[in-house]
């Protein structure tokens, strides 16, 4: 009984610590080696304060429907990479979310798009970025790992070879929605306001800056695959490319190690080459998967960046750290147990 | 004399081994700390056999004009990354190397260049990709890094970025040169001879996959910078961006460690994240620079690539490795004494 008392006093103070864990830690990360799949919809300045029950549902019914289309093909013996995509398809899907259907708008007043996926068996990998008419931009990475001989198109190039490849595309109307229309407005309002004053501000969209989707699977045969989808940074200038496509950087995976996708600042995730710094230090360091996300995490977080990352190593353990108020975020374990996460609290 | 003629030996056996070796090792490996920088005008099928010496000559001429522009900034006590945009510019304004006005061409008859840089001190980077008027993308590129708050631009948005910092634009006809012009036309020769048979090949333009430039340097303050600049991939498709704007594939600095520039088969750079990865090795594993840049270019030659890279460290050693059967190359000391070398015999 006294052991029995001891473990559990433990355990209630390990909950108790990463409760209070800044880099937003929760119960899946304990390591227990269950899971198979997680899923994210961005992180940033996510609070019980702001969130309304009826949004709350809506976005916790967004992760669950995407963690399941991902599971249903894992649980079926079916490749990681196809969980991905398939997990990836159902947020880009979602005018919840910033990417695909949801993505904000560029200053010009245009939506465009950026992904990439990555396979753990032999890294390879695909990215497009800047493209304004592809339905899924992370079907249309996918295509550019498998289809053509590069890692990374960009623009009207990218777009012709996805036309080739027969991938879905739609007008760039299909990507306009009212809350991130109104959300590039109250941007353009915030920068003429800056111009007449530079120290004023408005508030901003409590979504609008690290909107990004992602998923990272381990199937039954071992093997891991990362992708990552986003419509960028609302308001964003002269063709800016974040982390999302960018393999090391938005995603990485390799069986070795780890499957990683970020939601952050891109700017510090590219300097600070996020995806692939899991993978690093895990493989060079012995670090395990949650002290190898939290460095990364802390190091994004010291340069004065921040944002978070999913990640599951080939045992099932998987680390969902990340240092603005909220993430959401979800994972699902081999037996089909679905967890949803907004808040670090 | 006794003692001389052994000290003489030994060169003789460490010249002959680095003359045996794959990955191109050479006397500037021995690590002996006293360079200040580096510089590359790409790997590829160099070998003396191709050469003439008037060709050679120019080379050579080319790559000594960069190590004496940068070393003149070191020398006077300026920045590590006033050196490297200066080297990499006479790169990029000589029409040899593939980069700014010696472009190879896309398939669609265009020049698209990349470039990125990277300050050591604060791992501040910037990057731009795809851009078509900009006479020197490096500086374009330090532009987007000092200027913008992000760190990489692409397409038309970079150029109007460019534009509005008055960077240098030209006309796009700048870049044609007959060379580069003949070599898209045996390419696309090659293209449709495979149309009609598949196992059909036309002999490839020795210099045209992996033509890039790039500079690494250390300055009197023991800061580390790195750039690269390219054209791209000759005959290039769909907007296809190679490692050299990605920042961890192609170019990496940071003071703690090294910089890294460099120059391959970008599919399997960006796959590997080449540059950061002898960062994390150094960093992680407490490897020295050489055995780290080894270790790398070991793995991309693993996974079925090939190319180089040039590096140095905070304590002005260096590395130049690469698996190809050339790399145009060199460094300057402390003392100014300049190395150049090409092949890897």
């Amino acid at each position: 009984m006294s052991l029995r008392f001891l473990t559990l006093l433990s355990f209630i103070i390990i909950i108790g610590i990463s409760c209070n864990n800044a880099e937003g830690k929760n119960s899946a990360d304990d390591n227990s080696g269950k899971y198979v799949l997680v899923v994210h919809g961005g992180a940033g300045t996510i609070s019980r304060q702001t969130m309304t029950p009826e949004r709350e549902a809506q976005y916790r019914a967004g992760i669950e429907a995407a963690l399941k289309a991902g599971y249903k093909i894992i649980e079926e013996g079916g490749e990681a990479l196809d969980a991905v995509e398939a997990a990836v398809r159902i947020l880009e899907d979602d005018s919840l979310f910033n990417a695909g259907k949801g993505s904000v708008f560029t200053h010009d007043g245009r939506n465009e798009l950026d992904a990439s996926i990555m396979d753990g068996r032999n890294r390879n990998a695909g990215a497009i970025a800047g493209v304004t008419i592809i339905k899924n931009p992370i079907t249309a990475a996918r295509a550019v790992m498998e289809k053509s001989e590069h890692v990374m198109l960009a623009g009207r190039g990218a777009e012709l070879f996805a036309i080739e490849q027969n991938i879905d595309t739609v007008s760039p109307e299909y990507f306009r929605t009212e809350p991130r229309w109104r959300g590039l407005q109250r941007s353009l309002r915030a920068d003429s306001l800056k111009k007449v004053n530079s120290t004023a501000s408005l508030p901003a969209d409590p979504d609008q800056k690290f909107g990004t989707v992602g998923c990272v699977a381990l199937d039954k045969n071992g093997n891991l695959a990362a992708g990552t989808s986003t419509g960028g940074m609302n308001n964003k200038k002269y063709g800016r490319i974040g982390d999302a496509p960018i393999i090391g950087a938005g995603s990485f995976a390799d069986n070795k190690t780890v499957a990683v996708s970020c939601t952050g600042w891109g700017e510090f995730y590219i300097r600070n080459v996020v995806a692939y710094d899991v993978s690093a230090q895990m493989e060079y360091k012995n670090m395990s998967i949650a002290e190898a996300s939290a460095s990364v995490i802390k190091k994004v977080g010291d340069a004065g960046g921040n944002g978070g990352l999913i990640a599951i190593d080939k045992n099932g353990n998987i680390a969902m750290p990340f240092n603005t108020s909220g993430m959401y975020r979800g994972a699902i374990t081999k037996d089909g147990k679905i967890e949803v996460y907004f808040y670090n609290d």
